[in-house]
Order: structure tokens, then sequence, then C-alpha cells
């Protein structure tokens, strides 16, 4: 099979995967979910028209020559309802949310008011009407659909949920994601320091990668290169809905994994991309498991789960955003690239007032995981390209998922 | 008290807050988390010099004249030690992360060459020494200090705890949060609809933000409009590390919170912002707790927490970057503000080649809590500003946490 380019093997996944079905979560559970159902308001809100401040709810007309000088008939709380009319000259005091009283058609804050002796408020300034009123429905009608199936529940989005009092919704389920690490070279977690042997990092680097999108996986352990005991493994990876294979699935005489992969059933639809890091990437199905074999190598691995799997993983979770975002920014330095790969290369990010830099992280070997460890982003290299200049524009793909920088990036 | 601008109110809060002590986690819960210890290799890691690519072990002068064809003879896979010493034309076939064997000083990748009879591959281009070698201690050296303690657990962080064996790890804790809504006019999740009430929204927006941190807040419900009954929850409030309150700190005369919260020995360190959304913020500590006043208004009370209490959490859990991610964008419309006040506009954005495009959500009334559902982040707009035109250059804080987008944004 020829070598697939990143965007054609993405959209085999993609195409490869679907969204998998509805559950039922309290609304204190399905933070980052994606809502299953449209929902509706259950009420107009605002219920009536109300004040946007604390002030003092009037008649516009009353200010057409200010100062004025107004009678103070009422006093208005918000949860109260208005029991006096306001007439020409009269005003009442008024809460934020609390209804705006008939008769009145603008809010003046109380700030720019003044006392003016026993039951009386001097206003200096005319408002026009509407002014800070919150008209009835603004926010959302009672039956319109507020929110459509497909929205990703962000906190402003439960808010809303709990604006229309939905303590329990419909969500896409989640993938349960299996993850398994292939090679006698492996030393797990548990075993004591063997130093010929390799650490099992990408184990769990994967299971972190995997939380991060919101899923708790299952790690399965480590399967010895024997095809025995790796068909037994991943007979157990195949009862999940997403399977990840670490190792194994390059072109080595040694690797038993595609082809214990085939034995039991499972369909490959690629196993080379061409890309850099991650080129020996595979992806098969079941009619109910995606399979995805990624790279030995811990660098690679990764960046092959940010490229394919994240985003698989999103669109079974009922995503319509499966993109690492990215930004813009200027490259620090020049950066050599090879022809014929789309190249992702590891790089910190700093800021100017005209946008983002971007640094790499040093050597981009493979091998040295701490540079996975430092990067803010995955710069985008394309295949074309036979090589990038300093302060040349390039794409970035933001790592980091929590999303936050260490100044606050405006100036008052 | 004076009005503080954003910057002075942010200092004070964090100014007034710390990092709080370390406890101890597991690997598989770290993630987010911030190392409260530095953390040291355990050994040499590749433990030897090792091989990057699967292929050939050989010695870079016998294809000083290529095409050369040599004999191979061993076979190492990745957890063998080799047996033999690789001699003038002599080769070893290799697997990715296998040792390279004595003699050899360079790698060859498989795709590189053909097969060239019994025991013999022919190689086509010569490479130099180190080809393709990835160099005993590259990714890090025994005894060293691998990652800082302050270091943001991210997957790639993971990674290399992993590798360096640490199933347990110190941490800076998470700070307790509660949350407490105040006002007579708002109807609780579990009340039947009353359309002259207020849903209570904000206790669910607030807990959702701060869950969105990975802390689970506890929420105290809604205190109403008796100064009795406030103080009873605020005393609740006041056994956890932060205490969000949220309605009753503007200036109406019904509002118990400040005078109620100064009487249980909340020391109140402002109570007003000069900012739009959110004005009336205030804050204050006891010795052990940090209690924000938020604004009751959704929008206003999102703003603020996004712009203060984030921070605040975050610095409390040991993270340096505190601030939400900011872009660059162009603004696709021209922007009315009065001066003064330093605005947060909710906008969505979109890409093109040239970068970000922010749009605002429409109206922005405070009241719209369905515009922050939709927003993808808070263009910021300098008190000193009196409007921003249509294609200026401005900054967007990043609203979304997760961060991914619906398109690639990079071209192969």
């Amino acid at each position: 099979m020829e070598h697939l380019s990143v965007t054609n093997a993405l959209k085999c996944v993609l195409e490869s995967v679907k969204k998998l079905d509805a559950e039922t979560v309290r609304l204190e559970q399905s933070l980052n979910r994606v809502l299953a159902e449209g929902v509706r308001a259950n009420r107009d809100q605002p219920p009536y028209d109300v004040s946007a401040m604390d002030g003092y709810a009037l008649r516009s007309a009353d200010l057409a020559t200010v100062p004025a000088t107004l009678a103070v008939i009422e006093d208005i709380k918000a949860g109260d309802m208005p029991c006096k009319t306001i007439q020409a000259g009269q005003c009442a005091r008024i809460m934020t949310g609390a209804p705006v009283p008939a008769g009145a058609d603008a809010v003046i804050r109380v700030e720019d008011t003044r006392a003016a002796g026993a039951g009386h408020v001097q206003i200096d300034h005319a408002v026009r009407a509407g002014n800070d009123i919150r008209c009835l429905g603004e926010n959302m009608r009672n039956g319109e659909i507020v929110l459509t199936a497909g929205t990703e529940i962000t906190p402003g989005v439960i808010g809303i949920l709990a604006t229309v009092k939905r303590a329990h919704l419909q969500v896409t389920r989640r993938p349960r994601v299996a993850i398994l690490s292939t090679g006698n070279e492996l030393e797990d977690m548990n075993e004591p320091v063997d130093p010929n042997k390799i650490p099992n990092s990408n184990s769990y680097a994967l299971m972190a990668q995997v939380q991060a999108l919101g899923i708790e996986p299952s790690l399965l352990g480590i399967a010895r290169d024997d095809p025995a005991e790796l068909a037994e493994y991943l007979q157990r990876g195949l009862h999940f809905d997403v399977l990840l294979v670490s190792g194994g699935s390059s072109v080595g005489v040694h690797d038993y994994v595609r082809p214990t992969i085939e034995s039991l059933g499972v369909k490959m639809l690629f196993w080379r991309v061409s890309m850099k890091p991650g080129h020996p990437l595979a992806f098969g199905t079941t009619s109910q498991t995606a399979v995805f074999g990624l790279p030995g190598n811990p660098v690679s691995s990764m960046v092959c789960f940010e490229e394919f799997v994240a985003p698989a993983l999103r669109h079974m979770m009922g995503h319509t955003r499966l993109y690492r975002r990215t930004v813009n920014a200027r490259l620090a330095h020049a950066v050599k690239v090879r022809p014929g790969r789309t190249e992702f290369i590891r790089v910190t990010l700093s800021r100017d007032d005209a946008g983002y830099i971007a640094t790499s992280t040093g050597t981009q070997s493979s091998g040295v995981s701490l540079s996975m460890a430092r990067a803010d982003g995955l710069l985008v290299v394309s295949a074309a390209s036979s090589g990038l200049a300093a302060g040349e524009t390039v794409t970035v793909q933001l790592l980091d998922g929590t999303v936050f920088q260490n100044d606050a990036g405006f100036e008052e």
C-alpha cells in the first residue's frame, strides 16, 4: 500500500468511525460532553422587562429638562412584583433584575442620581426610552430551541441548561478505549529497573492524552513479542470501541502485531502515513472496534495520537470541532526539512505585539520525549516544503489542553 | 473606595492568595496538576546507543563507494543485546530501539536497502557516522533533574514521569471551593417553574467553570435576602479555601451580602472594578478563605470568574500560567465602547490565511447568557479606547478550555 498523506489518512479514519449512541447524564457531570438532543426554553427569560442596573425606573419623557426631581413612590427588589404605576414626575427605586413597573420606560443607574430630600431623587441627565431595561424574553423565549443537538457543553452552555432547569441530559456517550503496549524490551511501572530495558512510558502518555479528552481508558498492559500472547491481549482489546496498540506496527520482521491483528479479523485500512514523526502508523477496523497501531517511539506515538486518534475520539463523542486549535506564528529561526513528508515540529510559543513567535524545543529526534513535555505546540510543515526561513509565518497547533499563558496578554 | 483597574484588582487578588501545600497523588490521577517536587532521572535513557529506525547497523566508512554489498551477521531486536562486533564489510539487521552493536557507527533504514542474495544486503547511498542512532542518555542522564517543581503535568510530562517510573507524585493540592447564590428572586433546579422568578443558573455555570480547572466545587445552595440566613450560609462557606458568592454585592440597599460578610470577619479589599461587564465585583479574605463577591448577572459572573477567580485558583494550585491564552484577531466590524472601563466583548472566532477574525456574538447585554454560551473568546478593549474600527487588530482571550477547532488549519 502506498503511503497516505496526513489529510487522506485522517479522512480514512474519520470515515471509519461513527458518532456513538446517546446516554443520560446529570448536569453536574456534563461538562465537555456533546448534547444528543435539542433543548428548548421552558419560560420567557427574563419573564418580564427587568432592570439591568440598581437605580430608578422612570418615564424618559420626565427628563426632557434636566436636572429633574422625581418622587420615589415604590421600592422594587429583585423577586418582588411592583404594586404601583409610575405617573409623570414619579419614579421607583429598582434593583438589578427586578421588574420594571408599569408606566416606566427607562432605568437610570443609582450612580447617576442624587438624593433630593425625603422621598425624592434628583437626576442630572436624560436617558432614552429603553435605557438599562432588559426586555421580556431577551435571553430566551418559552418553547424556542436554545441549544441544538451537537452543542458542546461548555460552562456557558451549563448556565443555559440550568436556566431551563435540565437536571439530566441526553449526551453522546464516550468511547471505551483500551491501551496496549507491545515489545520484549519494555519494562513496566511495577518492575525493577533493568538498565537494558526501556520503560513503558507510552501506555501512560497515551492514557493522559485520552484523559485530556475526558475519557478514562483501560490499560491492558504489555504484550511480549509472542504471537499467542499478543493474540490474547489483542482479543481483549477488541471488546472496546477503540484499541490503541503502541509499538510493533513497523516493517520489522519481528513485528507480529500487524499479521496477528489481521488474523483476528481486523481489516487494515492503512499502515503508512507520509509524516514525521509517526511514519509507521497503522489503522484498521472491525465491526465494533477502531484499531490504531501507533509507533513505539514515545514522541511519534504522541504526535500520531494528536493528529489521528484525538479527532477520531472527538468525532465519536459527537464533537464537530475535531482539530487542535491553530495559531499563526513567526518562526524564530530557519528550519530544515526534507520534502515529501508532512513534518510536525515541537515548538514553544512566546508573544510580542505582532503575535506569536515559534521556537523549536531543540533536537527533533523522536527519541527525545522531554521535548514533547516542553512543547506548547506542533509546527506543521507542509510535505512540499524544503525548508522554512527565520521570520516566516507558520501554523502551530496548540498542544496545551488547558490553554493558559503566563501573562495577561492585553493592555488596559 | 475608588474603582480599581482590572490589572490592579487582579494584582490584589494574586497577592492575597497563596500556593497551597503539597499532597501525594497516583500518576493516573495527576493530569493537569502541578509538580511540588523536582523529579530526577533514575537511569540513562536510552541506556545505550540505539537505532532510531528499522534497518541495518553498519560502518559508515564501508559506504565510501556505493552501491555496497554487506554481509548481515546478526539480527538485533529491541530488547536483545548484540553478540557480535561489526567488522569491515559487515552489518547487522536492527530494529527501532535495539542496541547498536560494537563496530557500527550508523544505521540505514530498511527502505533504503535491498536484499542481495542469502545473508547480504545492498545499500545504494552513503550515510554519515551517527545516522539514525539515538545516543546513550540523549533523552535523559541518570540523576539529572528532568522535571522541576512547578511543572504542569501535561500528557508529555506524564510520559516522562512513567519513564522514570514515578507511580506516586507530590503535587500542589487543589483548593476547596464553595459556591453560594443569594437572592429572593432565585428559583433552584429542584423547585417548580415560577414565571416570576429567575432560575439559579449562576451556581451551575460557576460550578462548570471551576470543574474546567480540574476542581470539584461544593454547591451551598441559595441564601435568601435575610441577614441571619445569609450569615449562616456564609459561615459554612468560610470553611473552604475559596468562597464564591453570586449576587448581592452591588450598591443596592437590599444587599446584605457585603455588611454580612464583613461582620463575619472578612476583610474586604475591593468591591468595584472598572470593567464591563462585571463592575460590582468584590473581593476579601480571612486568614484561610478568599471570598469573591461576583455579580448576580450571569454573564458578568462568568466574565469575573475568568478574569479573577480562574487566575487565583490556578495560582493556588501552583500554576505559573494563570491567564487565558490570547490570540490576535482582526475585528470583523466596528465596536462602540465608552472609555473609562476595560470591556470584555463576547466574540466568535473564524480564520483565514492571515489569522483570526473576531465577530461579536451580537447583543452585549449582560442579560443575554446565550451569547456567553456561543462565545469562543473575550475581546479585551482597553479602558482608554473610545471605539474600535473594522479591520483593527485586537486581543482575544480564548474561552474554549478544550481548544479544538473545526478544520485542520494547515495545508500539507
